[in-house]
């Protein structure tokens, strides 16, 4: 019985600024010539900051590419061109082009830099990349980024939309956790009780200031930092995702109207935590509440029939994943609260 | 530039009933034959649950001892009895007995079990064993438990000012953050991001529930334990250590009459806290009144004069340790909070 | 400066028999449906050992798949055909399969059984896939296998010239450490001195009874594991790669006559060797000689023409790769020794 | 099933004049200040030299101690002696000052570079201390060393015989090995077969150049290292400790007189190893010839009445720990040997 051993990044920045010392924080390590991948659409201003970085410490650009798709494919395509003089890959803005940069650091064995533009899911410090295998979601295993950058300012600067999104993600590590216990209990799935309480306590702690502020930007990244430290020490993404992912999985794969990531899944926890027993569903509408989620969801509100089909496929989404819908007829009950709950008034047609 | 690694416990166990499950919990990696290390005046109620839930997973007791001192010599001396069999050393109770257990196990090579029967500090999960040698204070590493055992209602069970001493160590994680960032600016001292991330949320986490119930004695242990992950990440007692930590050794160096632990630390926090820049001031104030904590102070106060010498000592009590006290004469405004600030009333005399 | 951490081979079996147990060392970690990849044209006899063994021990055949093609392309293919219920991939066979089932298990982040069925060269049991991408050959970076099997049996009814060309493989890792040990000297390469003794050392090893027995064979192995794991430890494929691997690719690439890998780096080892300072010519000659080594070359002789332009091309084949190739213009001298040295006779045309 | 995590040196160094350049390797990693241990005795041209390199290089010396005693207790008291500017313990010299130094540096969890003056047992880079606790032997657990620094010449300007002690302390790798085998056949003590060849493997590898030159001395020096490896991968002493060991031992508790361990062990595994199954037997023999062992042996020669005690002992010197002593009445054949063995001749009195 020997104690898990885990790898975590070396490098951990979350201030403002940080973006500007991006160069700063390669040179040191002697990283001196990086691939950088960034988002389709990432403001100029923002990858000027960047690149400007880089240039002033001395980094080479070997390559610069703008992600427009997150396939295997395309990050085995990427790691063609990427040259052997490269010795690190840094991802720039949100999670096609996070996703994608770690996924090809990964495949190439050099050091990934995690540089999210939002906080809005907990992609940036996963264990996993989220991409497509012959144009079907995956999940493939990269480990932990070795360095995450966050620039509070930045992210500040960010739509609402996209800080209620990462709180949505968040929220649904409580009905994660109680899907993974339940799966215990029912089907013998080893829990690891650290990873559990890690990432139960990791939405316990953005609630002593859920605030859109950058002291609130900073803990909700912490947040789900932490939680991406609770994934690797797990061995799996249960500590993060329960049967609220499968919903929102779901509803992507039925191809429903896209939503961010984080509202789905954020509006599924609420859904779902009334299914399970303790507190958390009243904890999860008190964040909500306070942070103004609702809001975000009802400027473009889900379709109900949608939500409908998605719930009833869920529990077939993935094989052998006991959640609380693999025991329940859930719909009823979630229709119920669609009607007659004054949260979700407005957030469903 | 590889990551960092570290080495966590296999089996955390934080719930009621937990005790009564220990050898449940040594027989499933078949650790058939232990070495028991208990408090001084444990009640035997307690010790009675641990000792037949041994028996009845068949686990061997190759060793019974109770604990009276904290020292490496005793933990040598103890090395010595612990027979070839025995597969793991298992300590229950407080402070010392899981000091010197912890210090026996590392010194043996074998599996180390923690069973805190109160959550009064952040030891019970730390990767150093605070002992005495020759007679001074010295923190050993050990690196952290392989099992960590947390029986909430045992917990609950304790003295509420076990309880408030555990909130005041948690407290100080604040000050030390702060101390740490300071040495960084000051002196250079390398600080890492995530441990001091990590601490500084571990806080805000227990705040979510500051209440002496089972689900608080939860969040404040896991609080406490994320710490001493936090510990084991930085390599040091810097994410959880500070300038308070030095006030509380000074004071117990000097004679100082007796005090638990946190509630030391915690008072020292809330005092120096005042110095440092931002909220974390409020925050512990906040925390304590919430939870009480000044009740347990006042019960017994400390002595103003007894502060006054520790606090002009600390800043000289570790080598080459910068904190806001090396550059700060810190007494005329401690003194000043004694006398006016509301809150310390009747805690000093 | 903490330690280096390496992962390592949780299963090593080198015996007769073993690939009869491959079931049950699937069996015993709970590993119950596999995917098996093998080499094209694998004996019938010998694949069918491998599945009766599986059915014997109740591993389910999640997918069965002969390797015709060792790119990266084809294992993204296959990790899409890899089902969930999927515990392990498992490797039977020669190089190209090896290498294919390590890069797909790595994706997929499944434990991954190398099985080879003969010990020609080092790559079953390093921690890269050699694979194209765009038809181009990387080193893509797997980490070491999880489980190695390594029926001796099998590999003695292997043909007598594959055995020669892991020990040409072998002989390699004397030129490869040397090239290391230059690059430091001239560009500063850092050299990890365990992992060049390690590699040193294997060499070394084998000669104590180079004889084509299971014994000879179970060394052989054992050398080519040990330079996976100096591999590992160095994070590098400079312990077993060096001049002589350059003017093995350097033939690849030019579409020369194909042949073994460790005929043709066991060949440029021996010539390469004699540019270097110390005994190594010396040592390979004799083993050379006291394994019949050149008997298998001249089977099928080299073209000298295709040897010379390889030479020539072989330091522009690797950016940054300093090696003796580099400073010397070696082809005049090998031109020489193929000329005169008798151990080359009938070994060119 | 996760790979196997070992912790491995970061600096190993084998040359001529490594012991001049040790500043040099404490200075590069900024371990500005250390304690140097030294065997009692030890020549003071070596520990000059050791301590001009600390000089040239600006490290601080903050502890100089000449050892006297391997005890647990001594390294302790050690302990209290190393003050906290310390950055690295440093062990100079033999067995003793090595032990020591090994395990006041696991104590403090200090940085532990091994500087061994002879390679005559394989304790400079093992993985426990041989220390006594209350004047009995015991093996304490402490990580192999984080730096090996192996100066040729100066082992090589050590007396032959403690060469010849270390040639007798790797040979007793090949009955070790035997012996573990024989428990997992008997008595299901698990074999990690990885360790098993790699210890089994050292001993070929110093084979191909048994001579005590700088050259041999380096492949012995890695054999031993290598088997310190083995133990850590193994995480027991089994890879490089049988009965022969249990005799070495048996006769040390005995109060026989005092031989170096490497002269017993080897003497005790040609002896074992005729009871083994394999060819062991005669590859021991062939080394000893070889290298002039039995020379070393005749100088003072074993009491035949003190071995015959001991191997009767011997069985029961460790608890559940299956040798071929445990099933063979051995005696009669080791005497038989004794009597007729003409290699033995002169050996015994």
């Amino acid at each position: 019985m020997k104690s898990v051993q885990i790898g975590l990044p070396w490098l951990v920045r979350m201030k403002s600024g940080a973006l500007q010392r991006l160069g700063l924080y390669l040179a040191r390590p002697c990283l001196a010539s990086v691939a950088l991948f960034h988002s389709e659409g990432l403001p100029h201003s923002i990858l000027d900051v960047a690149l400007r970085s880089l240039r002033d410490h001395g980094i080479a650009l070997a390559l610069l590419h703008e992600v427009r798709e997150a396939s295997v494919e395309e990050a085995v395509r990427l790691l063609g061109t990427v040259p052997p003089s490269c010795k690190a890959v840094v991802g720039v803005g949100g999670g096609k082009a996070l996703d994608v940069a770690k996924c090809t650091a990964s495949l190439a064995g050099l050091p990934y830099f995690a540089v999210p533009t939002s906080v809005s899911n907990d992609g940036f410090c996963s264990p996993q990349a989220s991409v497509t295998l012959e144009g079907k979601r995956r999940s493939l295993p990269t480990g932990l980024p070795d360095a995450v950058v966050v620039d509070l300012a930045v992210c500040r600067g960010a739509p609402l939309t996209l800080f209620h999104s990462g709180v949505g993600d968040l929220s649904s590590k409580f009905t994660a956790v109680a899907d993974w216990t339940l799966a215990f209990h029912r089907r013998g799935v080893p829990v690891n009780d650290l990873a559990a309480l890690m990432s139960d306590a990791s939405v316990f702690q953005f609630m002593a200031n859920p605030v859109w502020d950058e002291q609130g930007i900073r803990l909700l990244a912490t947040a789900l930092m932490l939680n991406g430290v609770a994934m690797e020490i797990a061995g799996s993404s249960r500590p993060a995702s329960g049967s609220e992912h499968l919903i929102s999985h779901a509803l992507d794969l039925n191809g429903a109207s896209r939503r961010l990531h984080g509202l789905q899944t954020g509006t599924a926890a609420y859904l779902v935590s009334s299914l399970q027993s303790g507190d958390h569903h009243e904890r999860i509408g008190e964040l909500f509440a306070r942070t103004g989620f609702w809001e975000s969801v009802r400027q473009q509100p889900f379709s109900k029939e949608e939500w409908r089909i998605a719930v009833e496929r869920a529990p077939s989404m993935k094989e052998d994943f006991h959640t609380i819908l693999s025991e329940t007829d859930a719909w009823p009950e979630f229709a119920a609260m669609i009607a007659h709950d004054t949260a979700l008034t407005g957030c469903f047609e």
